[in-house]
């Protein structure tokens, strides 16, 4: 039925421009419908392989753990209502097989009986082509890696419903972001879950002290998280893994990675970037100038540093389905650079980034301060704060922020994006202990935690005082730097840097005499009274620089670094 | 015991700063500890007329509601904790009861026994003299006001303690910040509240259309709302208000509002402001050169028309006592212009704003475009989302956002922080489209409402749609043009417009031609349906104007008009 409209669309009318968007989810359908708004009378024609458009792909693994419990909660719009209310041709369960930019064609075929394309090949004609393919599973070549079940629509959706039934052990290949929401969700069920991560940490969007948390807490759901190990084949009822170890598995599922679908454009002769991307403009055009591709299978530019990069978000594709809307259609529009603005629920704990992190920023050899802080999510006198780990990574130069990241069980959004605005706004990081945010107890802190990052940053940029990081320790410590712990002998007592001295914040103006000589380093619990007793000291002569985020941010580095493969 | 410190402190020392500090919360103490960090060598004195420093002053409501059960939770800091951290010496139940300016002393005087200052009159000499005394309740003049009780230090919280252990029955007095709260922790507590209001709305920040659901929501706590009535007469167990109304009242609470507390300054010299506060430049230095002024006491300059401004909030007061800090030690520093970012619990409702609201536009005769949105807090397929609502005022010829508004029973938080870090940066209203904010279901959706609020604006910024607000309909209607409601008639019987055609919007393009001439405007429930109906009839060459935020910003528009003191 939808055919026949759509064949009368794509038919000769001289003045009615043809657009066709392959993939309906996320940027494909965002762009649909902005076309649809923009211009009345354009034939548009969506052509998508599964039988389903618009569906809430982010939901997936929270309708296999049952949290979205009806099926249809995922699916936002089916093909006849979006003919009902945006007269777009949507032809599900249709694969384009061919573009043929001279011709400006693309062959369709039927994907299963209930296409509503005709029999054989069918030839559709475009003035524009949108691609949003978005990305496929990297599959590694591993003995029955076919039983490993992916999640990327849902069709993988139902049969991992269809397994997830009857099955009560099940491997999870990937620590990533869908990795970790299966996990969860596949524990949620009931079942008896292993994380298996061949890097040395879930969530590669984090440093390792910011991790260490994350696996904590994993565990302590009752997951069996390996990591620094990969899977070496996959048996009918178990996984072995690189390190030797067997794990019972009645359910395997891949989450080990996407990579940029882009069969069509090599086809059809648009050139890559150097990522494995579609190379793009700003404009989203592709080396063909009537073909524009978005979403995951188009390359990006970095935000920060202004280079090529792939990633693979929501709301990225979204925002550029809009955008190159407007530009098919004569609007003046233009893609932004990507900061990667992420965050996932892994359990109880929230966990957010936004930007680079340190890892990356050492790699580039790009320059960078880095800053912890533990706050409460808001006045710890109201019920319910919650203790968060955040980091702020900073150009020491130009002191404008290069990225963040934050864990915590609650609060960890509002700030990542609030510090996601101000890089946005340019906004630097010392001008972060201005912004004026909505504050009551249940809430934040007069002096909210993004202020606070702000002072921390203020005092190290000015000069009031200096930082060591965490993995520096060690190093400082072994070249003759002793290190001070500013805490009350009952915190030192339960957990202490190997070599720290005990002097307690409120007993140093009394006890400066007894230090001993030389460079200092002073640590406390979380930064602040290490801080403190770092202006006392330095006001006294001393060299004294402060841990960066304390004991608390050691401890969580020592142990990440402690689980790093051998 | 601390006086003796104090006292060798205040006494001869060549190089030694002496700084005084009157007021010992938020501000002042922000300020004290600020200096101590910037000079180990100074003398620095708190003066305080209460028994406490550094409470909760936030945090009073909600022991008084039991929410926080220990009363220590409130007490922050204690004399002796300061000065064995911050060698700040720490003068509670005393007061400064003169400013000399020429000779830059202060005379103190005990207040009640425990003060650790000497008996009779004492001077302290200053080098810098910073007033943060706050603000003091306004106090109408009425018959019996004297049993109303103030909630404005620990002594006021003991008081109204004492009372509510006792009470069944309580009449708040002002719908403002404090006594929205007062008024949730006594019904929290179990006793039967009345909240007077003298004007038609309580939280003065929102505007009408905004509040319209906040007094839904207190009413549903069983919470007697009065607005429009002033009370005349409090009796021995009741209070009278102005339209002959008693309520019976166990309890009175004065809540009604604040000025900034000037007493001091006035007595010194010291110029105010035309807003009663006093007058200060950019570094809080009033009109003596060696005195301060910061908090609530202190004239601010409106981030948005660079006026003079009055703004009580703790943040504010926060900042600038650090601040002022800086400038005393020698540092750079300058205050900024304040945008009043605030946000209230009432209930299960969150209530937020930042900058200016639409009341204050048009009284200021200021161009501005007013934007209406009901998005889900997050992913609305994910469960515990709920529906807010969100206000964005932009200036029409620049595109800078003026104000925001924000009420719901989540993420109201984070969309307001968003704005207030916008507005900080310089972002546009459209550019809002562009800001990359944390998505994954639990926390928001890939076009996060910030990012819509964007998209409306941009198609209103463009030209591609217009709007009409809710207070315009009714004159636009009398002159002649026609409304068409789009909902589905299911939506449109249980609540309409007066006049109002329903024509539904998957019908338009078929239905096009039973369209009554002339100018149209088109509603639906929350500004979506509409906006999308009017891009079809504008392309079909009619003049439709979509109706901001729907019928439900309608709807609660003329409820709060409803609710006018005659």
């Amino acid at each position: 039925m939808y055919l026949g409209d759509m064949k009368m669309n794509n038919s000769a009318q001289a003045d009615q421009k043809k657009y066709v968007i392959v993939g309906g989810v996320a940027g494909g359908m965002s762009a649909a419908t902005r076309l649809r708004r923009l211009d009345e009378n354009a034939s548009i024609t969506v052509v998508e392989r599964s039988g389903y458009v618009s569906f809430a792909n982010c939901g997936l693994p929270y309708y296999v753990g049952s949290v979205i419990k009806e099926r249809d909660a995922l699916l936002l719009q089916t093909p006849e209502a979006l003919k009902a209310r945006f007269n777009i041709d949507v032809l599900v369960h249709t694969e384009v097989t061919r573009i043929t930019p001279d011709a400006k064609t693309v062959q369709i075929r039927r994907v299963g009986e209930e296409s509503p394309a005709p029999s054989g090949t069918t030839e559709l004609a475009y003035d524009s082509l949108i691609l949003s393919p978005g990305a496929k599973p990297v599959i590694p070549s591993i003995p029955g890696i076919e039983r490993a079940l992916p999640l990327r629509n849902i069709e993988d959706t139902d049969t991992l419903m269809a397994g997830a039934q009857t099955a009560t052990t099940a491997v999870v290949i990937g620590g990533g972001f869908i990795g970790v929401e299966v996990t969860e969700n596949l524990a949620h069920r009931g079942l008896k879950v292993a994380l298996v991560e061949g890097t040395n940490q879930v969530m590669a969007p984090l440093d390792p002290e910011m991790v260490a948390p994350v696996h904590d807490h994993i565990r302590e759901h009752s997951v069996d998280l390996h990591l620094g190990s990969h899977v070496v084949a996959i048996g009918e009822d178990d996984v072995e893994l690189s390190d030797g170890t067997k794990i019972q598995a009645d359910l395997v599922v891949a989450a080990i990675g996407v990579r940029p679908d882009t069969t069509l454009a090599e086809q059809a002769g648009l050139a890559l970037g150097k990522t494995g991307g579609i190379a793009v403009d700003a404009t989203m055009r592709t080396s063909d100038p009537n073909i524009y591709a978005i979403g995951d299978a188009a390359e990006k530019t970095d935000a920060i540093s202004g280079d090529a990069s792939l990633v693979a978000l929501a709301n990225t594709a979204n925002r550029q389905g809009r955008m190159v809307a407007d530009v098919i259609a004569g609007r003046e529009a233009a893609d932004r650079p990507v900061l990667g603005t992420s965050i996932v629920q892994v359990f109880d704990l929230h966990v957010a980034s936004t930007g680079w992190n340190e890892k990356r920023l050492r790699a580039a050899g790009r320059a960078y301060r880095a800053i912890h802080s533990h706050p409460s999510s808001h006045a710890g006198y109201y019920p319910g704060a919650a203790s968060m780990d955040l980091k702020l990574l900073v150009d020491p130069e130009t002191d404008l922020i290069l990225g963040a990241q934050g864990v915590g069980e609650g609060g960890i959004d509002k700030r990542i994006d609030v510090i996601a605005t101000a890089i946005a706004g340019g906004i630097t990081a010392s001008e972060l202990t201005d912004l004026e945010l909505a504050y009551a107890p249940p809430f934040g802190s007069a002096k909210d935690p993004i202020n606070m990052l702000g002072y921390i940053n203020r005092n190290l940029h000015e000069g009031l005082t200096e930082s060591v990081q965490w993995h520096e320790v060690a190093g400082l410590m072994e070249a003759g730097v002793r290190l001070i712990d500013v805490r009350g002998p009952g915190e030192f007592a339960t957990g202490a840097i190997p070599g720290a001295i005990n002097l307690p914040l409120d007993e140093i103006r009394d006890r400066i005499n007894e230090l001993p000589d030389g460079d200092l380093i002073v640590s406390c619990q979380v930064g602040l009274r290490g801080y403190l007793a770092s202006r006392i000291l330095r006001q006294h002569g001393r060299k004294a620089k402060n841990l960066s985020g304390g004991y608390r941010t050691w401890k969580a580095g020592m142990d990440s670094a402690a689980s790093k493969p051998a």
